[in-house]
């Protein structure tokens, strides 16, 4: 960690950071340049709370040098965490592609979008039981009986369930009926949450906060880890912008730059970070060629009748389409699906 | 609510788009213009899913013309919501001051910050038990024996307590200690809990989340409200921006714009929307000039010892100055300090 | 376009606004509903003026039902727009790629870009004369002379020169040594230099702002057609959000969006849309990969020792590889190199 | 400048960095920590190019511990910059108010505005001329006549004249009329017409560019001071976010924080911020609370048939009842009215 001290801060002022730093067993060093002192803090400056330096009479600005979380990082675990459901392993060199309607409506609908992802080579069905709605007059899911829905179109074709978990107190009645946990970007910093699940034994797709920085992504991942689950897929799924041409921006950087910082899978959700149906391929194309691990993506048989996100959904044809030129793009960055 | 269709949309895309309206018992008017036509639909717009509207062939926008809350709205209950805590009436023409420190951290720090908010006008104490961190490393508050001891000390001074809830599970228990419950930033969106503090009969602190519209807070709101509890208040507790120089960027348009749509009171938190203690004075008076009903501000005996948010806590003889201030602003903007 | 008047507006009131438009000769027919009124208005709404139609008494909120603008819609013109530099078709199915230093150093510096970047396939040569830097104490470019390395090496190796344009007064000079001038995305809305390069003949390549919405890029971008010249290509370079691990948020989708709104062509800039050395060519395909009809992208046979930018721009190697993934993507989305 | 090396960098690549910062005439010094080596550089850091140190191998992050502003800061110069204008010392305790219609339309309106303002304490008018529109199908202003209009109406009534600056070819002409020229926020990083005006004698209002941070608008400051004229007066006129109920996001932290860092003065303009005349005032009060020395606002005798933001204009009566307010919440924040 770095201090920077004010402009002519005198010497008991410097005297007790230095004193704070050794008091929480680190090694401060003191640089005094023309116009104000630096402290350089050696050993593991987790250790400090850069919020409370900050606060210390004199101090202009704290700055670190190593990165806050460590158990997520590549630079603790250099090889990829590859995580296997359904006989994909996710974070290999495989892409695992998760697909289905945005909400569970009802069984002909699951079914009729279980067999089209199915048959163009998906492996892991999504849908969502338990929908989180801005506002409160909109559909929130089937519950309980549209897990039961998901689960069995998915046993019917043979695919994975992927399904959101809101509710700290339905973890085991979701667990029973899914392969991964979503957990959604308004749950990003719920941290009762996320401790929770940390508990689990199931693989966890942690997606993106709305406005939420690489690193705190990266925290989250950490707090899940720290409380015992190393299985957890990152997604990208657009953040907030001042665009509203599109429901969100597409954070495409984080994807090449999350796989350098991190040995967790990463995949993208061209769905909710583009809300507009016709411009979904272009943007999945755009996250495999960018190094994502896979997709998650809504595909719905009748897009026009959906009780929720048919704007953003496409159809079978169109995910047809789309597996096709997945696999062209995936040669180019030595990618293969399954 | 407005639909425009597409350039060229023809007779059978347009009057399937009609039909959908007509079955959902509103009234759909076709204007055809010289580009394009456009639907405008008389009635409850409420009823009608605007991401099911856009998904139907041939829409190629939809707007909104009513606001989709109603039970937040001034348009629908016109005169102030006002919420009476510890003889201050929140919500009228006094304003409501609520100090102490960032979190709970020992007997000693919360009785010389009760004592010292008391002394200067202050009715109402805040301090966390419960700390959302965003690194799964930080101090995360002392629980249960920190809600006695901010309990014990407001008792001590005849204050009122508001402290945060983040767990859904454990509303039994902050409602026990609090006389306010507190939603925190990244809790806004956080929908199961937002419908049980709707069962509760406390007044509810509601922040704004870091990357919310207004709309989206009201319609947060919206939602405590149609769930059975009416008493909300406001917060808005700063925005995330491309400006780092300061931890979040105090969104002051929204107090004016919020008192004109909604009925609920709306309070200020100058310490989050900066997070440098030496411009919080300066921001909190920009509230209370703008508007504000009342303000939620971090003190704190001795900031740079603090365990949480030390950079953002004001000491109790920068309040004292604050509370002279603020008595003179408040004179400018007819509100008195009770 | 739709007005949305207040609620309880009278007769008075709304008749007002109702001879507005019909002054302007527009056609407006108010909708009565249950709640407000809403007037339709049929014809060409660019000829109103929504500021002005905002600040009438009455009125709660004004929108538009037509794209503001039109010489640069696809709706207007649905044919791509192509043009040709160099014997490549900007804007058909043969991508664009440009590439070379940031900033021209010296004769050696850009001989070897140059002959590197047309070595393997690259037509058009770019690099930097005249700098916009943000703070006055860095290197601002070579001027005059820059521009005559830059051409002398593009001649000696059959490329093309883009090259940036911040001065008005400098525009027969830039002319003379440019085939294609850049506008820079701080001049994006510099009007007065949208006009002039309007009325020159040479093909522009106009950067979107740093936060710049679709609609203000291409309304900068009717501007220039509107003043005579019809050779705009469009280039997405990253805009500003709350991340700050990269310089900016590569807008990925806006690629795809703006060639649904206009037939202007699109290019991609991951280079300044990163300012991360190791995440380019990842970002760079994923441009190609939504459907891009080119690149503009920095090479620097040295980046550690560049004066500008170097953090970001990549090596003849990696350009070499580069190439040979774009190629692969290409084929996904129906696109070839020259 | 701190310089962050990669984890593991070896001792050669550790080397080459140290000589690049020698070779600079600075001192690096070495720090060897428990996972990486960090460089502390002592000397003036603003001689070293950050970019180029961050691109050389083996360096992860580099950061600045001085400001990258030198003339414009207060560590430079302690004392406020004082401007008078029209006997108005603007930077002083007396507080600035420049008030006027958005764009001349004709001398009745002008007239009205210039006599109106005066009346209720203005001492400066302000006016546009040249109008930047995003739109080319817009109101441009009415150019040299309508800087004539603007002289010829604030001489009748002892007020002086700030009026907008676009075209660098136009600083003569816009200096014979003008007291102080405004530098717009899409002109705050066009760097010529920034350099330009550097070299005139009138003092410049400068206002913050719709997406620069603080750091960027004090580094344009620095460069019209570079350029010899130190009589700049900084605006904050709202930024671009996500919010989009109101134009912009007055973004009021800024205010005591560029007190903080700068000499210069700090104005705010509460029209642009807001976008809406309902919360004008309260916005503009904020503005004085906060600190700022002096307002820039829209006045116009008829918002609802101005040419150029009427949505955004207050009244003569409002203005009139503003002042007022104005005076009281001077008084608290210890300024004045002249």
């Amino acid at each position: 960690m770095i201090i920077v001290m004010k402009r002519g801060a005198q010497k008991s002022i410097i005297d007790h950071v230095l004193q704070e730093i050794t008091k929480s067993g680190l090694d401060p060093i003191p640089l005094h340049g023309t116009e104000r002192t630096v402290i350089a803090v050696i050993g593991d400056e987790r250790l400090l709370d850069i919020h409370h330096l900050r606060s210390l009479p004199g101090v202009n600005d704290v700055m670190r040098v190593l990165q806050p979380y460590k158990l997520a990082s590549r630079d603790t675990k250099y090889e990829n965490t590859v995580i296997e459901v359904n006989g994909v392993k996710i974070g290999s060199s495989e892409l695992a592609i998760m697909a289905g309607p945005c909400a569970v409506e009802n069984e002909d609908q699951v079914e009729a979008t279980a067999r089209a992802v199915a048959q163009y080579g998906c492996k892991i069905l999504r849908g969502g039981a338990f929908k989180p709605r801005t506002g409160p007059y909109s559909f929130e899911g089937l519950g309980v009986s549209g897990l039961k829905i998901l689960r069995a179109a998915a046993d019917r074709h043979g695919l994975a369930v992927v399904t959101e978990l809101m509710d700290i107190r339905q973890i085991d009645l979701v667990s029973k009926y899914a392969d991964i946990i979503q957990i959604g970007a308004r749950n990003m910093q719920n941290y009762d949450l996320l401790n929770a699940i940390g508990e689990t034994k199931k693989p966890i797709l942690l997606k993106r906060g709305l406005s939420a920085t690489i690193t705190e992504l990266l925290l989250s991942a950490e707090r899940i880890i720290l409380h015992g689950n190393q299985q957890v897929i990152l997604c990208e799924r657009g953040i907030r912008t001042f665009e509203t041409e599109t429901r969100n921006t597409f954070g495409v950087n984080s994807i090449p730059l999350l796989k350098e910082l991190t040995h967790l899978p990463v995949i993208a959700d061209p769905s909710h970070a583009t809300g507009r149906r016709s411009i979904v391929p272009a943007v999945a194309l755009a996250g495999i060629a960018a190094g994502a691990d896979g997709l998650i993506i809504e595909v719905h048989p009748k897009p026009d009748t959906a009780l929720c996100d048919g704007d953003q959904s496409i159809t079978p044809d169109m995910f047809k389409k789309l597996m096709k030129q997945i696999k062209m793009v995936a040669k180019a960055v030595k990618r293969t699906l399954p």
